[in-house]
């Protein structure tokens, strides 16, 4: 028998509780041993909880609790999380986290811990919710060199942007609507912003090319500046508009990393990805393209994903190598060197303007105004001929190539 | 150092010999050794390879090495490679495998052999190439329940579909084009006639349920009935045909298994998967719909997906647990007892006849010939409507469901 400890009982603490009780049989079948919950932590009173004596609002009757070998932690945010999560794996406690933030700001320091202390650090669920990516990038394409990840990583923004696409409505809308769901919070600003995005395409980058990634320095651009006439002119040239975390190694060995609005094109498998959906497209040097698509966040699926990392360790998993490296200096490259295409509206210039500067193999759009997708170069450069236009630029989205 | 050896120098196994020597170095950071060829059996000459003194034709060389710890299997078919494998387990060597006619026909076996010499043996590139599928059912989904999985699993007539749907190509020419661009043998048999994905839906029904599915009792369709026709009504009725494994676990704890073409509506994730790609649709109780998408098969996502599971062993993965046993008598219910929708064209009778007998939820195509769609039901009472309908069936079609 193994017993573990939930920190923090909200959405997805309760739902590893629900699921380690009703698929009890399965569970133990897979892992070869019964997992029992044996203590939960929450500040809040659970009186009415017909296993009201699991809980504690003391972390050290976890800490101290030398039955306790696996410790869950869905607390969310960075503190008190990260000295939970320290302490526990100090104490030679396998720790188990959906904790995105924690990951993405503290992860090099506690996968460090973790490989010093011979126990476990795993965060499935902290990217995809419950879909399986973690575990897939570090076991099953370990054969593969990743050079690519690119994807739909925030669910909230991907509801918001389906319903402007779909149904025609606008940004304020859509974003009342999915609060109105609960896919959105009162205060939407870590979706709509690109934070919960850019934290996710953080711990993919590390990931998968072994070198940390600062979340604090990668280029984030959310969807509030995305209007009906941007979604509007964009199908009208054949693409969706999505919200892309994209990461990719240099040939130079450095990582580019970005979270923003892109232009897709339809028939590229992310573009039919709708609704509160997650997809991410991974590319390795072998097994070419593959994509994981399911729902990136709710209760059951983001706690099965928990769930499975505990099952992983009881079977016993070494993953001491599952692990990335401080990296060096100047490691990530500037965003303005990754090669794209943009797509623009301006006022005030004329086709011919627009020719003269980016050439001929420009594509126009059919709307009133002025509307381009010019073709690919490195950012910066595209960034001085726009410049060089002159005019009044009203959108500039990033447009995904063909063969991304 | 890890010492490995080879068996049968084809596709896949030149590229699993590729890829150990074009990645070594993260391969070896990632499973934590250095993992080496040290022997391959082919029963051809390669006088010309560079290092021709690895090669063997008697398989005792590779057998009685005690330093060879695990055997690659790429032979393919069932013998020789049933023998080698049988032996190799035996013989305390885990076995690494492609192979999907083997496991689905002799897997049960081989995996309580493997269990029995505490070794094992793994096959995540018998199932869509490179794509993890394996791996993920059996560890990142392992909190689930899996109640259904359906799937495209065979790139060669995924390719011919998309060629008749895409360009109006009959079967005849699509299928030659397909043996043009080396996707589908000479004798397209095992593709086109759906033995290939039944092999395939075998070992995910087996795994996912853990009890052994008979390959020759899942009901097996190809598409070589397919016409034009089928492929343009369903167009207009908002579907595209594709050939689709399917299995479901039935609420008496018992497995429906199927390979058969299926309408799939416009807007199910599966309907966009093209040419040689495949596409595996999960099911499970806590985490809903997860799709694995990626090309099924080539030369190295099949070798990457081969070398995956070797790092997998070096890094002393248990994997004692991923297995099934005997399924009891009566195991697998009868297909007909699946509830379905059926796409039907039919001759010699009315509109009234049919909404008759299937009633007024029946929807029927713009065609010139009568042309509709069943409201659900279980096969077996759809059978019997379509008996009483009479006429001539030109065509009958599962449709799956827009919740499927």
């Amino acid at each position: 028998m193994i017993q573990i400890a939930i920190l923090g009982y909200g959405t997805v603490g309760s739902g590893v509780y629900e699921i380690t009780q009703k698929n009890a049989k399965s569970i133990k079948r897979k892992s070869g041993k019964e997992i029992v919950v044996k203590r939960i932590l929450d500040l809040r009173e659970f009186d009415d909880h017909p296993h009201k004596e699991l809980f504690t609002k003391d972390f050290d009757d976890i800490l101290n609790d030398s039955d306790i070998s696996i410790v869950v932690e869905t607390i969310g945010g960075l503190e008190p999380a990260y000295r939970f999560t320290k302490s526990a794996l100090l104490a030679g406690k396998s720790v188990v986290t959906s904790n995105k933030e924690l990951v993405a700001t503290h992860g090099t320091e506690l996968l460090r811990i973790a490989r010093e202390q011979n126990v476990n650090y795993l965060f499935e669920a902290s990217v995809g919710g419950g879909i399986p990516i973690i575990r897939p990038l570090n076991g099953c394409l370990a054969a593969n060199e990743i050079t690519e990840i690119f994807g739909i990583l925030n669910g909230t923004t991907n509801y918001i942007l389906t319903k402007m696409i779909k149904d025609g409505e606008s940004f304020a809308d859509a974003l009342r609507q999915a609060q109105e769901k609960g896919y959105a919070e009162r205060n939407p600003e870590a979706d709509v912003e690109g934070h919960d995005a850019c934290r996710k395409i953080c711990i993919l980058a590390s990931l998968a090319f072994g070198k940390a990634v600062d979340a604090d320095k990668i280029h984030t651009e959310g969807i509030t500046n995305i209007t009906l006439e941007d979604v509007r002119e964009a199908a009208d040239l054949g693409y969706v508009i999505k919200l892309i975390g994209y990461t990719k190694k240099t040939e130079d060995g450095r990582a580019i990393c970005r979270v923003s609005p892109m232009l897709v094109p339809e028939g590229n498998p992310l573009s039919g990805v709708e609704d509160v959906f997650n997809a991410i497209m991974v590319r390795g040097d072998s097994i070419g393209d593959v994509m994981f698509y399911g729902r990136g966040a709710g209760k059951l699926p983001t706690a099965s994903a928990v769930v499975a990392d505990v099952i992983d360790i009881v079977k016993g998993a070494d993953n001491k190598n599952f692990i990335w490296d401080e990296a060096p200096e100047g490691y990530m490259a500037c965003y303005k060197e990754a090669v794209v295409s943009l797509f623009v509206r301006a006022k005030g210039v004329t086709k011919d303007d627009v020719e003269k500067v980016f050439g001929s193999d420009t594509v126009f759009g059919r709307a009133d105004e002025l509307c381009f997708i010019t073709p690919p170069d490195k950012e910066k450069e595209l960034d001085k001929k726009l410049e060089a236009l002159g005019g009044e630029i009203i959108s500039r989205i990033r447009v995904m190539q063909e063969e991304d």
